[in-house]
């Protein structure tokens, strides 16, 4: 991924689509735009995934049992420069000994703040192997979990407790029912977590509670929606905001991109400003 | 496990004592109690695990890809009459072309209330295999799936979604720090979920916020720390309470015995009363 600005009206980076859901024919599909629109940029699959990765501390690691059965068990981390996440595990624990006995390994990761429906929040796996940190970056390592897990500068120090780095070679996002991407080794560890994500939650409360409006004028000028009769924001990142619509023809959703994308953490707000603006003007 | 009222100064139904943290020699260990005490019983690792399971929805599956390295990902369940899990899963997931292939599974529970430290907070793995519900039992496995996730009345009519039941084999409960047991198939179909569960976490704020008089007299007179300076409620149970105490001699905690197991889902306070009247006679 490269640092300079992009042109929000060129394709988005998102994987070819996958097999879609068996659906029964009699279920309704959502609306689609009136008017055809440009389509918008989104954070990549290892974008996400390097996102949510960077906002959480906890996650579920999977490995192999002595008999070669999964084993599923909560662990905290710390995240690495690249990615990689750093763990500490005990050999008291069956995780602990399966690591030593086999390094694939596998982790899942849902952010703290999950909405009502797990399954239309945002998660991801990571899957691939572990290896002991070596004598260059044992100090980074270990640096990274004990400023997740404080309690580390003690318990680390327990005799039957060692380090482990996961080195990622697969990442399977999902963003909710029907929404989901893959990415690899290389992209993972090349893609930046979005720098917007901690501001993002109040920024779309607030979106939502005092700019309506401007929302409803967003769907209807530069999302193609020109019956829209209401507008919600369900998500704000780097690149843009995605919103859920109400028309006589039903519920939709779609994305609206900021003219560059952001780079500041404190960047939302302008960005959001220009949108706006934005929509006002093709509406007027 | 009886249904009957129990002595409770019999010896707890804890597991052998596991090995324990290799601790470095200058680290202070907690103190003991001042007086020696009768045991008070705690809820089984297959207890813990049945209260978790029935008071969560979400978990991580932990399943075998296709190369047979491990895969964790978030799903959710119902919970059956014997504590199997109701799954349903799509076969356009990495999870549901795994299950289909290798029938060997695992999950990691932990609970939504998961405290500030999550190292700290309870959480549980049970292994197994998966199988697919048969004409007689189809039913009961979709409504209870349904029970716990509404929008499976919509997606499970999807023609790639099917329904599996984990049946458990073995139970890994971790309490928190050096805190944890295991059971088997049977203890944990045998094992009932916690009835006053769903109350406690109000009792114990109860407690705290009305009645630290009461338990610092339970430390004091029941737990064996006569010099105890304060006390907290860490955890209660249909067994008993969980006090966190406060020495001269340092910080410690101790388990305080109900006079009964409480069966019903609103016997805590009864229960809490009779304790802490038998803890001010005591002390009398």
């Amino acid at each position: 991924m490269t640092e300079t600005a992009y042109d929000a009206t060129a394709e988005p980076t998102r994987p070819p689509a996958e097999p879609d859901h068996d659906v029964p024919a009699d279920l309704p599909s959502p609306p689609g735009p009136l008017v055809a629109v440009p389509p918008a940029p989104r954070r990549s699959p290892a974008e996400e995934a390097r996102t949510l990765v960077a906002g959480t501390r906890t996650a579920t690691l999977a490995t192999l049992s002595e008999d070669g059965t999964p084993w599923a068990s909560l662990v905290m981390y710390g995240m690495l420069a690249d990615g990689g996440l750093a763990l500490m595990v005990s050999t008291l624990a069956e995780h602990g000994r399966n690591l030593e006995r086999d390094p694939r390994a596998s982790v899942a990761i849902t952010p703290p703040s999950s909405g009502a429906d797990p399954l239309q929040s945002p998660r991801v796996t990571l899957a691939g192997r572990v290896e002991r940190p070596g004598p260059d970056d044992e100090a980074e390592v270990r640096a990274a979990y004990e400023e997740a897990v404080s309690a580390a500068r003690v318990f680390g120090r327990f005799g039957d407790f060692s380090l482990w780095v996961l080195r990622v070679a697969r990442v399977r996002w999902i963003g909710g029912f029907g929404v989901m991407g893959s990415d690899d080794a290389a992209a993972y560890a090349a893609a930046e977590p979005d720098p917007v994500a901690p501001t993002a939650e109040r920024a779309i409360a607030h979106l939502n509670a005092d700019h309506a409006d401007s929302l409803l004028e967003m769907a209807r000028t530069l999302a193609g929606y020109g019956d829209a009769t209401a507008a919600r924001c369900g998500g704000a990142d780097r690149y843009g905001l995605s919103l859920e619509i109400e028309t006589p023809r039903g519920a939709a959703s779609a994305r609206v991109a900021f003219a560059a994308r952001v780079d500041a953490p404190d960047g939302l707000r302008a960005a959001t400003v220009e949108l706006a603006r934005r929509a006002r003007v093709a509406g007027a």
